[in-house]
């Protein structure tokens, strides 16, 4: 029998049976109380110890329950063997590292990745958040619709017709937390042994999700239309990911027979799909929307993205795809159980803020607040002089300065910091593994406009023009 | 020279330059303009339907910029070469389908998923979001850490520690979007190949996650101590997915022998991991909570997987999960490009919520009110005359039922729906492709009490105890 003399403290805020607990665990965890030594019995335990019955008992189960001790029938309690098992020293806790930011800070960023938030409605959302929270109270926090809310799904469904020539119903529409989550549930939804073709430059967020989501992945050359169909079809894919309303980064718009062209490929085989990421069609500054590819596809073979990442604003981690009738099937056989990534709150917030028109009119401000921009952009940029042709406006919130002036893009974008400014590079969006082959003959450089007020674009042009004088 | 005489109605909404659009592109789209048809010049058809030339000019620009026209240098505008290429018809829409209940209508229903909501804290939540919306205005908007905001992860981390002795740092946490999510991130950390090994029966929901994810999925049977370690080895998985703390659906606490046995498995061999599901820990009615085995890790092998859908609301959609510093790095190389997937303000709310002390009191409300609901089902299934031991009690929101009485699993349900009762067998839990080979001998039926008042647990157990009668 062994004897434990634990030194209790009765005036402790600890309760006596974890005192009690915690010290066994410890003389087990030690080795001080060998593995599958008998324990003393709670009736010699408590008279040692001088406290009651229960609250040996009370010890002993807690170490029963975490397995540090053992009962056996009509003989007791003894350690647990453990001993050889595994080391039960605690872990040396992780490092904390500092993110260090690369140093620099420019008094203007021509970011591409920008967003106004400025404009965001900010009295409308908190409103409807509160109204949406006095409403519906336990309903509202329930687990739904693992597509999303049908309310919701059916405002988007009414948008994307009206504004974007989606041919849909809401029964179609899964809705996500953010447009890599979609592409990782289309992963789960298509399964394994597919090959994707991005364009080559692309948006590089994709081309990389793509490769860690167990596709195989390559590139193909974009001319002044988009993707290239020849090398597509050489490629050997059966997925192509394109984003045919405006391309980023080089802001083509894919003209309809490259459309027809890209339909007629996935048509000949049953299994080729297309996704169409159409993730800023909302901001064009010269004639209509340019409709959907969704729109065109008689056949169910394009899968289409959207976000309201870049329409409302980043944070709020709300995208959603229509799934064509093949894939809507494997989707309900195989994935319709992973829960909706959206809470239910902001389902229903953002579902108000679409039927009430609140949508819409932020979309018109923030439209005119770019389209201002873009102006104000284009007029300044004729002022710098060097050799250069613009591309990619007139749509999005960036464009493409390409430069024929021998210098390189590294020299540009160097000028441009030493003047305070900071601009992107196009080689930046080619993907690793072909850079090296397609070297830029010219610097291309993206300037991006929607974080910037328009006195801001007129000072950091001015900037750009000194630095860039030839 | 084509002539296009077009009806153009001068008091209609539709501006004139959409009118011609229209026109034309429904024209060429039925063939009646041919592809590669020259049109007429601006001037023209300007002068031929009476309208100014920047009107016809807006049309022309808006068919060239979608690629239903052509321009060609000096020579005008033709119609795109289209034909022969792709359908252009309008697709069917998907005819909507209504969900079918499974028709009967139960007045007591003993799910075990059920979570209480009734007791959920409206009002102060609903007050942390209004405040977080007055706020931090643009920031909040603005897209964050892709790993979730610092501030939550650091209240989780304490409270990880404090509350599941899980050894970790803010950094090492990764905020997702519900546990699914979690667990396709997790796949893409980890990259093709790996084999991962289940208890059968088990949560069947990450079963299929895991089958649609590339794994590789076997099941290992579970002894009264959880996952059979033998078996576990002739599997030659290399990924453990275990609920130590309180299995799925077999309400098994594992013992310490058992967890060491599964940290040295995952020792042996560089590459092999166990996901610790630790989905409803915070409920344990007997004693203190038992540790989490992340807590005795002391070589970086066991990922922990947390989730607020049990302890706050399933709808929030907020889990997390723990990840060992190999697959930190890995995830920082791979994955750290992939945004959020759970919105910022959400993210601010739960941080207070956390820090404030409101989830603590959350916690020990719900704990308190289900304590009562299980002593109560406990006390009451004693009335019960039939043979039947109970298991998996003490822990959770719901316990299992043992018959002896030579019926089956089919046979218990039918008379408790007789009565109106829904219960749960303990065969839809076991993985479909060990069903056949291991028939249940006996009866096993699950009864979850989360979602029932106590009246309601006394009238269903009444009505129980008729139908079970002997």
């Amino acid at each position: 029998m062994y004897e434990l003399t634990i030194h209790l403290q009765t005036n402790s805020k600890t309760p006596l049976y974890e005192q009690i607990y915690r010290y066994i665990k410890g003389e087990i965890r030690e080795g001080r109380i060998a593995s599958g030594e008998k324990l003393p019995s709670t009736r010699a335990l408590s008279r040692h110890l001088e406290v009651s019955r229960s609250t040996v008992e009370m010890a002993y189960e807690q170490l029963l329950s975490e397995g540090y001790i053992e009962a056996r029938a009509c003989r007791g309690y003894y350690a647990a063997r453990l001993d050889g098992l595994y080391q039960l020293t605690e872990p040396d806790t992780v490092k904390k590292e500092k993110k260090n930011s690369d140093g620099k800070k420019y008094e203007f960023d021509f970011t591409p990745y920008g967003v106004d938030l400025k404009s965001f409605p900010y009295n409308i959302w908190r409103r409807l958040s509160r109204e949406c929270l006095v409403d519906d109270r336990a309903e509202l926090f329930r687990l739904g619709d693992p597509r999303g809310e049908y309310g919701l799904r059916n405002a988007i469904c009414s948008y994307l017709h009206q504004a974007r020539g989606v041919n849909c119903s809401p029964e179609q529409i899964v809705v996500g937390a953010g447009s890599d989550y979609l592409l990782m549930l289309l992963a789960a939804i298509m399964g394994q042994g597919h090959r994707v073709a991005l364009e080559n430059p692309t948006y590089r967020q994709a081309y990389r999700l793509f490769r860690n989501l167990s596709y195989e992945v390559c590139t193909v050359d974009a001319d002044d239309k988009g993707m290239q169909m020849d090398e597509l079809d050489r490629t050997g894919a059966d997925i192509a990911f394109v984003m045919p309303s405006h391309q980023y980064p080089l802001g083509i718009v894919m003209p309809l027979r490259r459309r027809m062209e890209l339909l007629k490929w996935a048509n000949e085989e049953n299994n080729r799909y297309i996704i169409e990421d159409d993730y800023d069609s909302e901001f064009r500054y010269k004639g209509k929307p340019i409709p959907a590819l969704q729109g065109y596809d008689a056949c169910g073979k394009v899968i289409y993205v959207g976000t309201f990442s870049k329409s409302i604003a980043p944070s709020i981690r709300m995208s959603y795809m229509v799934l064509p009738e093949p894939l809507l099937q494997r989707y309900e056989e195989r994935c319709s159980f992973i829960s909706s990534t959206v809470s239910k709150v902001d389902q229903i917030i953002l579902q108000k803020f679409i039927e009430e028109g609140y949508f819409e009119r932020h979309l018109n401000k923030t439209r005119a607040l770019y389209k201002n921009r873009h102006d104000v952009l284009l007029s300044c940029l004729k002022e710098i002089d060097a050799d250069f042709t613009v591309s990619g406006e007139n749509a999005g919130v960036h464009l493409l300065l390409h430069f024929h002036n021998g210098k390189t893009e590294e020299e540009m974008i160097r000028s441009a910091a030493e003047k305070n400014v900071k601009v992107y590079g196009l080689s930046g969006y080619y993907v690793e593994q072909d850079k090296e082959h397609k070297p830029q003959k010219d610097a291309v450089i993206l300037l991006g406009y929607a974080n910037m007020g328009e006195e801001s674009i007129r000072r950091a042009a001015a900037l750009l023009a000194e630095a860039w004088k030839e």
